[in-house]
């Protein structure tokens, strides 16, 4: 045994894989896009190779892991390795044995659980919520999602805890992609800012957005697209940030005004790639909400950035 | 000693005192006004007669009860008993020491909490939660307050948690008394829908409400004469409770979202008053909300009635 781990942070866009050493510290890293066509099993194929890769870099082959785990989206049954259909995963409509199918390829333990409870317990192990005993994780990336650390221990609540995104910020307001009113998500996820971006377009703003996106050989506006487009100070990418962050600085402070947590970190694609400034406004858009204003939670920026979701499923390993 | 304990629910309007066996079985019950002139001091004479009607009615002195627990408004620092400013007690502008006040005159241990928790954690103990081991306490009344067990255990955060009522329903909305805009006690709270109720009628609208309130010697609309004027078909009663309701639908289903629990159990003056149907009502408005819309909390009115804070602060004796 060569006392290393392995990490899967399996994503709608991308599959991150990291092997881990007995420190907790990252001795290979390998990232490949997530197939979208041939289903789950494409995805378990594409999975293996991915941590090959991460593997190799570190010199081992997969069977000499110590385990593997593993970050899916949508629900995942951890005690059968089942991933129910997952919505971001492409052609993912019926129930998938991931964890028997990565078992049988990798030759090693395997072991599953949600990407974003996965993401929050990283950074409390070994980022940015180290100090905290209570944490409150939000990952705004295509959709809007959040983990819970309450009393130094994951809260999962009945398994779907965490939901941060559905939260309604504005009852009757826009419709979200899960189909309900006024979430979170229906303003800040960048899948619906996407939607709203190219609905704007058509009704004739001007935006660099798809120029970008274009430019950058891309088929989606992915975080760093938002980036760069806020950067030129685009009007349209600078009014839907704004629009998000209003909208998280309601939902977040809902939940802190429920919870009273000692801390917020913020991660996922845009919360990483946008950083410290954009976290502060989202702190800022918070305060008008917050209950105990006097005495807001810490902020932060999630410190693993995009490795965090590969770390804290290598961490799966090893758990009673 | 008589192994008898005391309770006290202190509250904006009154003060509900119970004497309770070591069986926790309720012996003795006594409810007053609460004093509007007189400040701290007023109130804190008043606890010490209500109670003493309680335990007189339980054939006990004070001094014999092995400790009297008192629910209080406000933010209240358990270790020295003092209550901070609290917004629902009149002439309660400073921090009061009412524990060691209610000490010296009760001759007895006194333990303080917020009374909203202890609502919760009564339900939990005796009430409608005793079979769940994760629950969310909806105290709908003057304001919306929220109290939480997870895992079996009262979540108090930083000490601030549970603040349900304030949670955003509507980014940008209806102005709350805390100041802030669009939290849902500005739709579901009493106070707000009395405040909404007399504008409306100054604009011209028709509502039997403030007629009830004349009839039945009050200056406030209290809860019972909500329930009257809904049992009236009183068209302004009526909508503003429809509106309160669908802001308690969305707030709740938000909190869920988060958090997953077991149960949901709504108290609180409305929430007792109103009782089953609405209750029921409730928990349709929060379907549309809910992520996870095929397994729902269990959802019921509080058990326990108008006794469960001064229950609840009862059992704050004897804690560690």
């Amino acid at each position: 045994m060569s006392g290393l781990r392995g990490g899967v942070d399996l994503g709608g866009t991308k599959i991150q894989t990291v092997t881990q050493d007995e420190g907790d510290k990252v001795v290979g890293e390998a990232r490949r896009p997530t197939p979208t066509t041939g289903g789950p099993q494409a995805v378990a194929e594409e999975i293996v190779e991915t941590l090959l890769e991460a593997a190799t870099a570190a010199v081992v082959e997969s069977s000499s892991l110590v385990g593997v785990g593993v970050g899916s989206p949508g629900a995942v049954d951890s005690g059968s390795g089942v991933v129910e259909a997952a919505r971001n995963l492409s052609e993912w409509d019926a129930p998938f044995p991931l964890g028997p199918t990565l078992e049988a390829a990798l030759d090693t333990k395997v072991v599953l659980a949600n990407d974003v409870q996965v993401g929050i317990e990283a950074e409390f192990a070994l980022g940015a919520g180290r100090e905290f005993s209570s944490l409150l994780g939000v990952f705004w990336g295509t959709g809007v999602g959040g983990g819970l650390i309450l009393d130094g221990k994951p809260w999962l609540g009945r398994g779907a805890a965490g939901e941060i995104g559905h939260m309604v910020v504005r009852r009757g307001g826009a419709r979200c992609s899960c189909g309900r009113l006024g979430c979170m998500e229906a303003y800040a996820g960048r899948a619906a800012m996407e939607a709203r971006a190219r609905k704007l377009l058509k009704e004739g703003e001007r935006t660099e957005l798809f120029k970008i996106m274009k430019e950058r050989d891309r088929t989606r506006l992915q975080s760093g697209i938002w980036a760069r487009a806020l950067k030129r100070k685009d009007p349209l990418a600078v009014a839907l940030i704004d629009r998000a962050i209003k909208a998280l600085g309601a939902g977040i402070a809902s939940a802190v005004n429920l919870l009273d947590v000692e801390a917020v970190v913020i991660g996922g694609g845009l919360g990483t790639r946008l950083g410290a400034p954009y976290v502060k406004r989202i702190e800022e858009a918070m305060g008008p909400h917050l209950f105990v204003r006097e005495r807001p939670p810490a902020i932060s920026v999630a410190a693993l950035g995009d490795l965090g979701g590969a770390i804290g499923a290598a961490l799966l390993v090893g758990r009673p």
